[in-house]
Order: structure tokens, then sequence, then C-alpha cells
């Protein structure tokens, strides 16, 4: 685990750079935890949505949340041809966004990113100490999420959604779907326009915990109410005892 | 509004039986109060499922919350065909289940309801002063309910499930939940084996309200997480100010 610059604290919550490398890969991250914590303790994992990065605003915001009212720490990493990995630096969303389906494209990139947070996560808890992890992602985040819960049995708790048996990888979510087997809130939007409700229903059915709820609103893809976002930290929390 | 015997108060609630008439019908219900309340304030109304009554476990339960911990009345009122508007008091399960589709048989029973409720509502207010309103009813509370709602301006929120565009009103319930504008919390059972998934996602989706969220869970039709079932009376606490 190379950390990168120096870690910056702010109200409480210390944020740090880092990069681990996975299979030859750099696998570029953000590790968020008290800033007056000397271990991981409890630990979420962010995986944030197409198009965006690891230090998108609602996982900033959700890393903060989790750090400042629940003294659980927060690991995101950069999805497949997004933020860092870019040359660019993905900043730049529609052109993110353009390069979707081809980040997704090769057959292995699903497995590629399940070993880059498993890295990422064994480098930070070899470094500082193991604990309970959650997983959180909405979207893109669900796509890298499934595979991973499904595979990664220290995953104990997971906030999914926005995504269905759809989309570039949609036939392993389905393979790996009943192999998640941690209690799982899944949030789909009603009007959706980006992913079928159909669809997104299909996934939420096929997860194979009984500890499932299904939180759907009115709205598009990305209107999740602010309230169930807020409520996010919460519940991962909860259940990282 | 006459009052059946006398009220009984325990760790902070009175609970009064009492009759009301609407349009010759003898409606019983029951009122929950601070025990140390003269006025009614915030009320809610709580609709039983199909084969119970006004005082089955979860109904008093609620009730009970509502009371102690957010200081909210409630009035339920048995439903039709059901409770003391039977000869034999309702007690009965079995008997009860049996005369269900009975009782939803006459044309206008949905009618009779909304106006024995509208009836119990405005004589409590007469009695004891005006207050936000909200409606609790899961099952044949929500045959009640989204007919109720439609035609009742003062019901503020409401928590729904358990039923679909299905059943003795599910016409009805079609023509009228457009008209249910209030937020609704929306409880689906995903393996409900009364009510078919679908008949309950469309009534969901017909709810007129864009402040409405579905929260559904693995299980059979009565076996709503206890959580889900205890967080009722806050949700609709926070909805009535």
């Amino acid at each position: 685990m190379e950390w990168i610059g120096a870690a910056v604290s702010s109200q409480g919550v210390r944020e740090q750079r880092f990069d681990v490398d996975c299979e030859g890969r750099r696998v570029p991250g953000i590790l968020w935890m008290p800033a007056d914590a000397t271990e991981l303790g409890p630990v979420a994992l962010l995986g944030h949505g197409g198009s965006l990065h690891k230090r998108a605003d609602y996982i900033l915001a959700t890393a903060r949340r989790l750090v400042r009212h629940h003294a659980v720490s927060a690991i995101a990493i950069d999805g497949p041809g997004h933020g860092d990995r870019r040359a660019d630096g993905g900043t730049d969303r529609e052109r993110v966004r353009s390069d979707f389906e081809g980040a997704w494209k090769a057959t292995d990139v699903t497995d590629q990113m399940v070993a880059d947070w498993r890295a990422a996560l064994d480098a930070a808890q070899a470094a500082l100490g193991e604990g309970p992890v959650a997983y959180f992602g909405l979207s893109m985040g669900t796509m890298m999420g499934v595979p991973l819960i499904a595979a990664e049995a220290r995953v104990r708790v997971a906030v999914l959604g926005l995504m269905g048996i759809w989309g570039p990888n949609g036939g392993r979510m389905a393979e790996d779907a009943p192999r998640v087997l941690c209690p799982v809130r899944f949030l789909a939007q009603w009007d959706d326009e980006i992913v079928p409700r159909e669809r997104a229903l299909e996934l939420f059915d096929r997860l194979g915990t009984r500890q499932k709820s299904l939180r759907a609103h009115p709205g598009r893809h990305v209107e999740v109410p602010p309230d169930e976002m807020r409520a996010v930290a919460a519940f991962l929390a909860s259940h990282l005892g």
C-alpha cells in the first residue's frame, strides 16, 4: 500500500490517497478514518457509479458520515476506466461516460475489479488491522458489488441498487446474486430511465440472502431521496456491531 | 359518540370503547389517547386486517406506541363483518375468514366503510378537538384505507400495504389510488401467498402521490419484519408535525 501525498484531516476525518498494486494494475484509492484512529476498525467499501470516481460527492459525504457519526472507516477505489485509472484523471463526466461500454467490454473486467477491491482491503487490513466490512455501491457500484460480495466472505452487510440483471455484466450478476448472503438494503428508482424496473426487481429477487429489503421511490435514476442516501451510513454501521 | 363502559388507563395510555352511528349502522370503535390528555390532538386511524378486529395485537401495539412515544392518539373501528359488528363478537378467526367474501360482496360496502371511518373521525374531533390525521392499514386495512384517503383530505400521511389491485374491491382501489395524494409508505411481502406480487406493485404504482416509498421484504403475507412494524408509528408521527 503506497500512500500518495499527505493525509488531510478535517472535522475529525482523516483522508489519505493511496495506490495498491493488483496483478500489475495500479489501483487508485482513498482511505477515510477517524482522525485520531490508529487502527482501521470496521470499514465500508464504497463503489462509485458510472462516469464518476472514488471521490464523487455522495461517496465523500457517505465516507465522512460513516467516520464522524459511526466511527466506521471507508475505502473507495476508482472503477474500471474511471478516475485516476485514466490518463485524463476522469474528471470529464461526458468523456468517461462515452468510454463506459469499452471499460466493461473485456471479459475479465469483473474478475479484475473483484481482485482490485480485495487487494485494497487486504492492504488496508494488513497495514492497519482487521475489522468487519460493509459494502455500498449503486448503479455501477452494484455491478462491482454483487460479484465482490459473492466472492468475499468478509463483507457482512451491503447497500446496493439502481442496477438490475442488465448491462455489460448482467449475466455475471445473475450468476453471483444467489451467493450474496449478507443483509442487503436494495434501492430502486421507480421511474429509472436507465435500468428497467423489472430488471432491477429481478436482481433483488435473485439475491441469496433472506435478510434483504427493497426500498423503491418515484423518480429517475439519480433521484434517490436525500433522506435515503443519508440513511445508508447508519444502516451499514448497525450491522458492523 | 357513545362511550361503552369505562376508560382503562395503563402505562400512560387511556383506552376507551365507543360506538358511533353512521347511516343507521352501529360502528364499534376504540379510542386511545395519552392518559392525561383532554384533547384529541394528532390522531392515527388504524384499519385492521381481514379476519381480525379493532383490537388485534398489532393494532393495539401500534396504538400504544403512537400514544406513548409520539403523543399521537389512535382510533380503530371494526371492518365490515368483523369484530363487534358480528353477533358472535368476531373472535373466531376461522369463522370470520369464511365469511370474508360475503362481508365485502355488497356493492356499496366500500362506500359504507368510508362513511363509517369518517363518522368515527367526525365524532372524535367534535368531542375532543381537531388535529392532523394519519392512516395505517395493511391487507384489508388497505382495502379500507385507499378509498378512505381518496375521499378524505384530512389524512396527511399513511402506511399501507399487503394488498394490490386485487380482491373484492380491487376495481375500486384502482380508481381511487390516483387520488391518494399524501405521503405513503407501502409495505409488500415478496413471497406473499395471498396477494400476487405484481398486483401489489401495481397498486403502489397507481398511488397518486409522488411522496411514496415501497418497502418489500422476503416472506409470506403476515411476515412483515418486526422492525418494520415497529417503525410505522414513528413514520406517521414524523408527518403529523
